[in-house]
């Protein structure tokens, strides 16, 4: 089983903000969402989290190991240093989507995200120390086959762009219908998947369906973990074991 | 016409370097390239021009204003301050498309994203000022209909997050293949592209084709300008008219 | 007693670097060094420890709580997101004086801060959990009276700098060399002292030296805790005591 | 003559802001400062001039070639992006001490530092384009002659660190008193000063002072620009011919 701690983390009041009392300037809106993107990829990635951009204001982390004083404390150093503040929401289930799911819906019991008088919100259980085990994270590590060599190489960067953002429209959909999984774009041709526990057989369907849809070639290394900094180097090593023999799926043992 | 001056940012050999001499940890990784990508917006911005993270290790900007000698000292503060140089290579035309088309054939004709021997490479021309004009630079920016009251506050967030891609992955190829521009997600429900000049009806038709196809309801302004940022702040102005006035597509006088 | 560890960073053949192979601009040399310092105070931070930027070449910090582990992952991710490499060399004392002596002697042992070839260099020992206790560490908050109403809002910016740069460097010659406490200046009008135990007339005695020397007055809040995150709040509190109450020296109980 | 450029660069009521509701965590206010320094130093020095942290809180920047509208979007940029605002005075003299005393006498006209109400204020004027030359601006790069095989080689790094404080505290308050020039610790040990238009015993003069009084050995190179920029770096040239020739004082021609 996994039992995965999913954190859902939400800029307060973001979208007024950013036009209060007239539209800020861009560069400094991207400035400001991706530096705090970097801070918490530090302030989770230092307690062995992991954390996805998503949509920017709205970011969606993996958390086993972290508990209630970790998300407090981050909490208050993002208020410390920037000029919004965020909430968080944490929860665990035996799929990812589920734990996010419980994590959204308590941040949503509290107010709107656009809700001037909803500030700094902390909700959730964390899992128990006693209750962790080797297995709760499994990360799934895709990358496009070949991706230099057929798209950067060859191509318009923007048309190389669609292809990865087509590929990974699809598998972030196709993952969280078929496998209540939970897929993040990374960057270059990389896509990190939060899983439950899938067989080979799953892994291999959302390539081949990736490559029926808008034809483009995946491969994937999953690792497991007691947190997501083990499962994904776990993973990332797999995935070069799949470089070198030219596998499609590899789990890391 | 548009005369939209375009730079594709190339980090150089990065896909190996991050997996050299072992698979460096994730966190890093992310926070390196967020960090990157928020300096180059305060380097560029402060220059009047936008960049977009695209992919991190292949970013686009808009540089109408900026000089070969800017952009050389761009490429050498970041090399003064990161582990990893990057490639710049800038072009023109008549739409934002083509401009891209031949910044990335310069930089593919000095050699692979992935050729170790190929570092710091700086190709191209830029458009003399006395050829620069007020209208050399149109920016559209979109962003979803009600997506807090719709999505954010109602779903799991990571089925807000799937409504918002399928409807970027949609607009972005659409908007390329029908109107030779360029769309970035930049966070939130909001998407900038950089287009040629295009009339209402274009706009409407690239709603009603998003609409159709994956059921998410876009409204855009639009801005002209001799630099990224004076068409993006009117682009801004002309999204905030809409939503006043509940209108679908305005143009910024 | 006070069990202080503290652990010695230096950038690895910085100097050179800086002039190789034609000097770097000082921009980026600036916003090199306190970025990298910015980062060391959360990476050290979020393990309740403390850094001081000192030289910024050479760093200090107060590392109780920290392991070896955490010592080669702070290590790593400076390496893998910086141009520029770090030794580190920890080390325990009874005073915070003689912990650093024994640290820089490590990493003097291990060659010149310019040898071209001693790069990542991580030595010493910390304090195993059974042996740390609540008070291990004790911190002074030294600010200066009335800094704002005196200087700030009345000379020269730069004539008030000198004010507190003098008084600054009266008190850190004077407690290294009276009381083994190593002091840094923090910004503003705030120094933090690192030191062992010591009774009130110490420090009336060190605040009376920096008053006669350069006529600079002082107060001073006292912390003591199990690691620098504790003490130095404390010191904090204490420091606040002195302001609401008026009197010169004030430990936390 | 010189016609330097200063802007004094004030954090609004910084230090109330510190310790509400109660004291914040030591290592995010050094985070926060040392960032802001860093956005600081890329956004004056992308427009060529320099910024010293000094006392983090209130830093001194020389700004020659900024106008007042690049003072305005440097305090815009910074007020999207922190939690704190900043007023921004700019005044230009013979001296540079002169022009920082009309600057900072601005500033203090508007309010206390520590001035609830004083928010954002942005003073003074800027030398208009026609008024520019290429001797506007006289920097002076010092270091201490062999740190790192007197010093830091061989000392405790607290001991290397007083020797340089002692230097420096000398040495600012000197070239202040003896020749309206403003010192700045930059690191290691480098010290940049901004100086009118001094002679060559001037220099000498003023490191014989440092020497007889802390038995510290400086070197200088000299260079003269029409922003701060061009004279930084061909300080630093002349800092290096000081180096190759073992001589003392440099002046780049």
């Amino acid at each position: 089983m996994t039992n995965t701690q999913v954190t859902h983390i939400q800029i307060d009041n973001y979208g007024p903000w950013t036009v209060t009392p007239e539209p800020r300037r861009e560069v400094d809106l991207q400035t400001l969402q991706s530096r705090l993107y970097a801070d918490l990829a530090q302030l989770f990635g230092n307690r062995d989290g992991y954390i996805f951009f998503s949509r920017f204001d709205n970011m969606i982390a993996v958390t086993n190991g972290l508990d209630e004083a970790d998300h407090a404390l981050i909490q208050e150093s993002v208020g410390n240093r920037y000029p919004v503040s965020m909430s968080l929401s944490v929860a665990t289930g035996t799929t990812p989507a589920s734990a996010l799911g419980t994590a959204t819906d308590q941040l949503q019991d509290a107010g709107s995200a656009q809700d001037e008088g909803r500030r700094e919100v902390l909700k959730g259980q964390t899992i128990s120390e006693e209750f962790r085990t080797e297995t709760d994270v499994r990360l799934a590590h895709f990358d496009v086959d070949d991706a230099t060599g057929k798209y950067t190489d060859q191509l318009n960067e923007f048309d190389t762009f669609i292809r990865i953002e087509q590929g990974y429209a699809e598998l972030m959909k196709y993952m969280r219908e078929a496998h209540d999984s939970l897929s993040f774009f990374v960057g270059g041709d990389n896509v990190i998947a939060v899983c439950p526990e899938l067989s080979e057989p799953a892994y291999q369907d959302a390539i081949e369906h990736v490559r029926e849809a808008v034809d483009v070639e995946l491969k994937v290394g999953i690792g497991t973990g007691r947190t997501a900094s083990d499962a994904g180097m776990d993973a990332k090593h797999a995935l070069e074991t799949c470089r070198a023999n030219g596998t499609t799926v590899v789990f890391e043992e």
